[in-house]
């Protein structure tokens, strides 16, 4: 393992299977162009995976679990011990994410990289106790380089796990109370705006708790105003471990030529952190569910993406990308499955 | 059968049901209304059904299939021969409905209920001959009463079968060349707007196309100017035997107690059409995509729809609503699959 791992080249797209796929769309009963963004889907998946009919039927969902320091500044409606708790309800089946993956007929991965309550290990979690949760970044760094490299690893670790197992498509999901800060902090470094246009209610804050947000994130961003202005530094210094795990993922997804379904604010600034670290693995990611969170659509800009859903959910999990993974699914059988003009002997529009 | 059965009450909805399932809903592990729109989908479906925990396993797409003498004015990209040959691959499995009902696992019914070009009938088609297509509406009504009368009835027979099979969600399709001119000229009469304000370019027309179909509603207007203001003498004046059924299918669905995801343009029409017609069958319509012919928007903003999906689809054939049933499927499971804050042991937010 080279310790620079998250720079080496993405796969390149197929750009010939990209052209046939793009042949065969116009070639279908129907009239071109009429089955919208998912014509798009198919053609794009056809040539990240090389293969003129596309398929995402093996999904693998790995959901990063850890804790923040920062909610020693009071920025979540609910306590720490939610991270911890509910580690136990996605491994029970319990949860709206494990629901999903049973539905979706999805491997379910469910890993902690660092809690601050839990006592004692959980059967069918991974537990990798980077940290009992990141340190304050209110004051210092959030988590040390060996402590984030850790994180991106463990991102990585889990998607050489799910090529080995045959997944055509994954999905990172996370959970950490107090994530939401960390996302809102890392995307006002990143994107060089104030706190105050990016941060939201998270889970349910009200306006004057919004408001306290945005101003920790502020008084941080002034006591790391002498940080590198590198992607990774700004990762290790606002992010969570969670956060950076689902970077390393998006990155290693890239290498390894395993297309990425996104799902919403938090693992959107992990997207536009992978990509700001290492540009060729934009290609390799779509994009889930636009939430209300101001500071996702705003991400979503910079990353010129259009998710495929917008149905106000706010949950995180992983929970808007599984939601969309029928709409990948049924454009790659539409794709793969539908008769020509010539096959089914019906008459394209005259010339 | 009465006369005006399209008049009989529709199903109520069990209200005290749709209580307890928003009490459940709140009880769910997720911060309250994380879940978006999907919430209040399996909320409004437990009322409908008067099922705590609601299901739309049971699929019925009913495809009907009719010509518009409208053509003979130019205003469609395709022959009308396409409609009789696109039935043959509605029942081959090559059409884009024929994927996708079968991913779905659908019962899929295919209705001609009067093709211009046919020479004989189609196994797998229910052919009920009604006529020739419709006269051409820009001189002469589009059907005669007892014609109309007949297809309404042919879509609330596809109901009642579906019914019959244990269908829990019902989708309606529809084909037939120039009939996004019909849609097009009985919304303009039903919202009392001009034609040029909702017309759009349907499956492929250009500009000056546009302008042309627009001209042609205008004349057919002017025409029939002494038209009653009845929306059952608008629908067989302007509109399409397939329009008819569908407004005869969402009618008797609202009768019968199945809920029904409506597709596209054509379809939201037909619905507009139906609570017109019987008001209180708006409670069972679900919409699966908002497209891009500009008249699709209208119609919806009239009928306070806001459908699940937009995706720039503009095929018709109910692929825009099927594409929509794994939302209000996953709507359902985590709805009736998640735990509880209590069976979880997972702290709710501080009271």
């Amino acid at each position: 393992m080279s310790q620079t791992w998250w720079l080496n080249a993405c796969r390149p797209v197929a750009a010939d299977m990209r052209e046939q796929a793009l042949a065969r769309q116009q070639q279908l009963t129907k009239p071109a162009g009429s089955l919208g963004r998912l014509e798009q889907l198919a053609v794009e998946l056809a040539g990240l995976q090389g293969q003129l009919k596309p398929s995402v039927q093996q999904l693998w969902i790995a959901i990063f679990a850890g804790d923040h320091g920062v909610v020693a500044e009071g920025i979540s409606a609910y306590p720490q011990a939610v991270t911890g708790q509910m580690l136990l309800n996605f491994v029970s089946g319990g949860a709206a994410i494990s629901v999903l993956a049973r539905q979706l007929d999805a491997r379910l991965e469910v890993i902690d990289l660092g809690t601050a309550t839990l006592e004692q290990e959980l059967p069918g979690v991974r537990h990798l106790h980077i940290g009992r949760g990141t340190a304050n970044f209110a004051e210092v760094p959030a988590m040390t380089a060996e402590q984030g490299q850790q994180a991106l690893q463990a991102g990585r670790d889990s998607v050489l796990r799910a090529r080995e197992a045959g997944t055509q498509l994954f999905i990172g999901g996370e959970m950490g109370i107090g994530n939401t800060t960390a996302a809102s902090a890392l995307a006002s470094v990143l994107l060089g705006c104030a706190a105050s246009e990016l941060t939201g209610p998270g889970t349910g804050l009200d306006a004057q708790g919004v408001q306290h947000k945005a101003a920790v994130i502020e008084r941080a961003r002034v006591t790391h105003a002498g940080l590198a202005d590198d992607p990774l530094q700004q990762l290790f210094c606002f992010g969570g471990f969670e956060i950076a795990a689902l970077v390393g993922a998006y990155l290693a997804c890239a290498q390894e030529g395993v297309a990425v379904l996104v799902d919403g604010f938090i693992c959107t600034v992990a997207a536009l952190t992978a990509v700001r670290i290492n540009p060729g693995c934009r290609a390799w990611l779509f994009f889930g569910h636009r939430g209300a969170e101001p500071g996702h659509r705003r991400v979503l800009a910079e990353l010129e993406a259009e998710p495929l859903l917008e149905l106000g959910l706010r949950l995180g999990e992983g929970s808007g990308a599984a939601l969309a993974v029928p709409l990948l699914r049924l454009a790659c059988d539409l794709h793969g499955q539908m008769a020509t003009f010539a096959e089914a002997a019906v008459a394209d529009r005259p010339a």
